[in-house]
């Protein structure tokens, strides 16, 4: 058993996914006892043999400074924290809960607000940067929350980020710039898959594409990473194609309940659901180039 | 009257707007005699006092090395080389024709076949970069064409960019690359717009956005270039919102004729035609931004 002494700073992961388990081995490297929850056994076996502990059941208190929610969507996330083996109601006051899955910002001071109730603080946390820098502890995260929040959060935010965008104390500022972070990621992957093929239909090789148009007014943060995984024809998984539809529906739903049209955003979205009709949704989401491809006839590095 | 020595490597640009222009003035900077021609009165008498020479009229021979020719599309690049007042019937063998409009890559070709017959070379060398690089001479050219249309440009080529991409030895090549370039630069300025209206609707600030987004995953080259016009609320025009339905309706021409569904370009030169009927084409084209604005009611720096 964990002394008293380790037992006050310790953190917890719930979610030990591509990013979550590499928050929870970055807060492990950085020396914080680390709790996980995962509703894998494998991946729970993986973060145990690395030096991790098993959340307590439920029921038991959580003795825990900060809680990072590292889930899929919304609902997941809402299950973890006041489910029926809920978290929040297990924490004590004063601890922090870290919201880190792309959510509506309505969604997340919702959160906040049910936080409240049980005296635990709640950071607005969501991340981007990917699996590799999640495992090296080089994440982004875009914060927002209130001054005790930020302070209860430091530790933890100081192992899994190299970088935290500070965006004020209103919970639902940091879930409003991932949304638009996401708008352009989604809409920037899709467009290289447009101008890479149709390039293509030009005479304009793949890796002359990428070559070319990295140095130039094309370009793009998502080109620039993702193209690569077509020249070279590898589409295992970074980041899925099942992401986008989900992030991007996200987008939208915020968008329309504003009334605001996001017209590209739209268009993006419905080649992404031609992908997962495809069966592509688990591959890299640089696998939409695949629909652009098969629409217009021509042959990806690496099609058979 | 210039020596005969100064003459035979002289240059011609034809079409002085802010990339020819920029052209001219880096190819007298170079020291190479310079020839110009403009429909611009007021743009002719700048190019002279600033050490330019006019381009001779009809029926005289024009002793020059290589003709840039600087215009808004395909008709006025067929007018200039084969109208009535065409250049190339007058041009010495074994001179250099250099397209630098966007225009189809078939375009191209058929231009220098027609060349071909008045034994003059073409380049197909559409240009990049906006008109602050034009004037310093540091443009960048996407070129095709044989290796003696290369050599006999050389030195207008040097005069004019940093970077010359080199796309082999098939005429259209360059234009295909550039077109590709456009699809990107077009739609990413329109969703840089429709991010940072979107963002505006959940309380995200333009500086914020750009401050926060810049440094993201989903930053483009354009959104890092377009996005400080919106924050400073200033439309002068570096590139203006004319040109896009101008080189996406290219892109969508060649799609098109290609059997090729380019679905987010359509989407964006929708939104581009909409700034235009509002009246915004002469502005920047960061304008795009307005289109949004106007239809979320969200009010835009520098907005009354």
């Amino acid at each position: 058993m964990p002394s008293e002494d380790d037992t006050k700073d310790a953190v917890a992961i719930v979610g030990l996914g591509s990013m979550g388990m590499g928050m929870a081995l970055s807060a492990l490297a950085a020396g914080l006892p680390t709790f996980g929850a995962d509703v894998s056994q494998e991946r729970m076996a993986q973060f145990i043999e690395q030096g991790g502990q098993k959340l307590p059941a439920q029921d038991q208190n959580l003795v825990v400074s900060a809680v990072a929610v590292v889930v899929l969507n919304a609902a997941q996330t809402e299950d973890v924290l006041f489910g029926a083996e809920g978290l929040v109601p297990r924490l004590n006051v004063g601890a922090v809960v870290l919201g880190c899955a792309t959510v509506a910002p309505e969604f997340a001071r919702r959160m906040a607000d049910k936080c409240t109730e049980y005296g635990v603080l709640y950071l607005d946390a969501p991340i981007s940067g990917g699996s590799v820098k999640a495992a090296n502890g080089q994440l982004s995260v875009m914060a927002s929350g209130t001054p005790e929040a930020f302070h209860a959060a430091a530790p933890l935010l100081d192992a899994v980020s190299e970088r935290v965008f500070e965006l004020g104390d209103q919970v639902g500022a940091g879930s409003a710039m991932k949304a638009v972070n996401q708008l352009l990621a989604g809409v920037h992957i899709a467009t290289m898959a447009e101008a890479l093929t149709f390039g293509m239909t030009q005479g304009v090789t793949p890796d002359t594409f990428l070559e070319v148009i990295s140095e130039c007014a094309g370009s793009s943060w998502m080109l620039e990473n993702r193209a690569p995984h077509v020249v070279a024809g590898d589409y295992s998984p970074h980041s899925q194609v099942n992401i986008w539809p989900k992030d991007l529906g996200i987008v939208l739903e915020i968008a329309r309940s504003n009334g605001f049209d996001a017209p590209i955003t739209e268009t993006a979205l419905a080649q992404y659901r031609k992908a997962v009709d495809a069966g592509l949704g688990a591959e890299d989401d640089a696998a939409i180039a695949k629909v652009y491809a098969a629409q217009a006839g021509v042959r990806l590095p690496g099609a058979v």
